[in-house]
């Protein structure tokens, strides 16, 4: 895990708009009270009741378990940065953690707002796929655990958004030339209206970088999953439009600014001995639109999504094997980087 | 002269503080009035009797002569970018213009502020071989033509500062480190007080650009030019001393972000396909320091100077044998910048 990518970064895609597909389900467990109100020995009792579950079932077979006690704080922010788990969960000084696989497709959050929140995530525009995915392992938990369902609300969360059907999708979107061109502005207003959340790259409570937006569903409740799901893809093909739209404009119109902020992004990467987390985040999106724009050969999405996974600053200090300060972490993401693109070759 | 570098930016030098050295004197004619005063039949009169009589000095034999109204605006701001001429000197609309030597290293401009101004450029530190060179050409014009001198006042000027000697020496100074750790205001504020005038790249009226100060002598009344010489140079020392300090500071404590800027400024150069005037002033200082540090082997100043000049508008519109808008000049800029770092082999 600490050297390779996540399959949900290895995209087959021509294009580099969508990146990731998740869905989510919250779910509690009846009986208990929800991790807010629980006490720290419930919160231990229901954690282990739902690792045993999880443990028990054969398409689960090999999750890897880590519970937030055992973890240092470079452990915690790694699995953030992996997107397998919130900020959120590690709030609470014990009774939380998280299961996923080896794919890091699943993962499966115990005690963060709810007793279990169920992740699966997927490159590109996968999001039916995830969604099988999700139902399967949703089955098999409520098969053994007993969820908090009432007929009239459905599945019972801890907070009421996730009420009804405790489904959430969202997707990573790439959209520079909405930024470029400032049309995002007008994108986040008309898709925010039409109960899209935006978040940064990092979910909830984080900025927006890289040109990249979290585009997530809002209310669940009086809706199935499915009719979610189609309405959720009709606005973020709205959204694919704009941008493709927009860059088309820029093609036309100013290729020599796109060109321009692209073999920038390629220079500045390629000679920086000192590189940010943010800056590098928006350098990436230069290359992104490179490969799309057919400037880069070299260089597929996948190669990419490796250089953004690995230039976080845990994955650094794991790379790295020491603790880092944001000194040494700059000067050593750009030497990453450097080498990095010097074995692709370009 | 189109395609060559002037003689005063082929520097000799290891070090790439001292870009190069100038001096200049102020002269008029006995029984004329000054340019502001004279009338455009006066003007051409007295254009015509120091043309003359330059032409007729053998030590100045082949002086190329250009009065301003041959000149169309491009042609103008090319002279301006070489530092032959001031901005000043076309302000009027006939009677005014320029001659220089073929190693540029000579010019003297006929009615700008004065009717005669001598300038000697030489490059690095060389200010006594201007020195020198222009008593030479002052002797010899001074032999033919009589001069405007009270000997209570000496020369003449239009101007009171230039009063006495008319002289005056300024040199072109590199300082990134003053710039990057802000020491430059102190600097500024010091040597101002001290009677050395501080200007951008181009001279009177223009910014500081690509860390580049001119710093010239004020007042030239009262003292001979041996004297303001030595004055002027031991000042010009302390700001070099400055520079040197500020920048062992650098390399000891703050290594990387001094790399990291040669490094960037590299990367952006090879790279970009838009580049301002501006932009690339900042970033050639990038490159020179570069040098400097040895971290670049197959560029010297000499190479440099020759993209700093040939970088500029006026110079890309003779290159490229067309009148360009600002967007085709910044792509052109970079296309040019491009190949030659490519033919230089860095």
């Amino acid at each position: 895990m600490l050297n390779k990518i996540p399959e949900w970064l290895k995209s087959a895609s021509k294009d580099d708009i969508v990146i990731s597909s998740r869905v989510r389900l919250a779910r509690n467990i009846k009986g208990f009270l929800f991790p807010s109100s629980a006490s720290p020995e419930e919160l231990l009792k229901i954690y282990y009741r739902i690792e045993d579950a999880i443990k028990s079932i054969d398409v689960l077979n090999g999750m890897i378990s880590l519970p937030s006690w055992e973890l240092d704080e470079i452990g915690k922010k790694f699995l953030i940065e992996r997107h397998l788990t919130s900020f959120d969960l590690f709030k609470k000084d014990k009774g939380s953690g998280v299961l996923f696989d080896e794919s890091e497709r699943i993962s499966i959050m115990i005690n963060e707002e709810d007793h279990i929140r169920i992740q699966c995530i997927y490159e590109d525009f996968k999001i039916e796929e995830a969604f099988i995915k999700i139902l399967e392992i949703d089955d098999e938990i409520g098969s053994i655990l007993t969820y908090s369902y009432k007929e009239s609300l459905g599945f019972i969360t801890s907070c009421p958004t996730n009420l009804g059907t405790g489904f959430r999708a969202s997707v990573l979107l790439h959209v520079p030339a909405l930024f470029i061109t400032g049309k995002i502005e007008e994108v986040l207003k008309d898709t925010i209206s039409e109960g899209i959340i935006i978040r940064g790259y990092y979910g909830e409570g984080s900025e927006i970088v890289g040109n990249i937006l979290q585009c997530s569903t809002s209310s669940s409740l009086g809706k199935s999953e499915e009719e979610i799901i189609e309405d959720f893809k009709s606005k973020i093909y709205k959204i694919i439009e704009m941008e493709k739209k927009e860059r088309k404009e820029l093609i036309e119109k100013k290729h020599t600014l796109l060109e321009d902020k692209v073999y920038r992004a390629y220079g500045i990467l390629k000679n920086a001995r000192k590189l940010s987390s943010f800056e590098t985040m928006e350098l990436i999106s230069g290359i992104r639109l490179g490969i799309n724009l057919g400037i880069f050969k070299n260089i597929n999405y996948s190669l990419l999504n490796e250089i953004m996974i690995f230039q976080q600053p845990a994955h650094l200090q794991y790379k790295f094997e020491r603790v880092l300060n944001q000194e040494e972490r700059d000067y050593l993401r750009s030497f990453y980087i450097r080498k990095k693109l010097e074995e692709i070759g370009i």
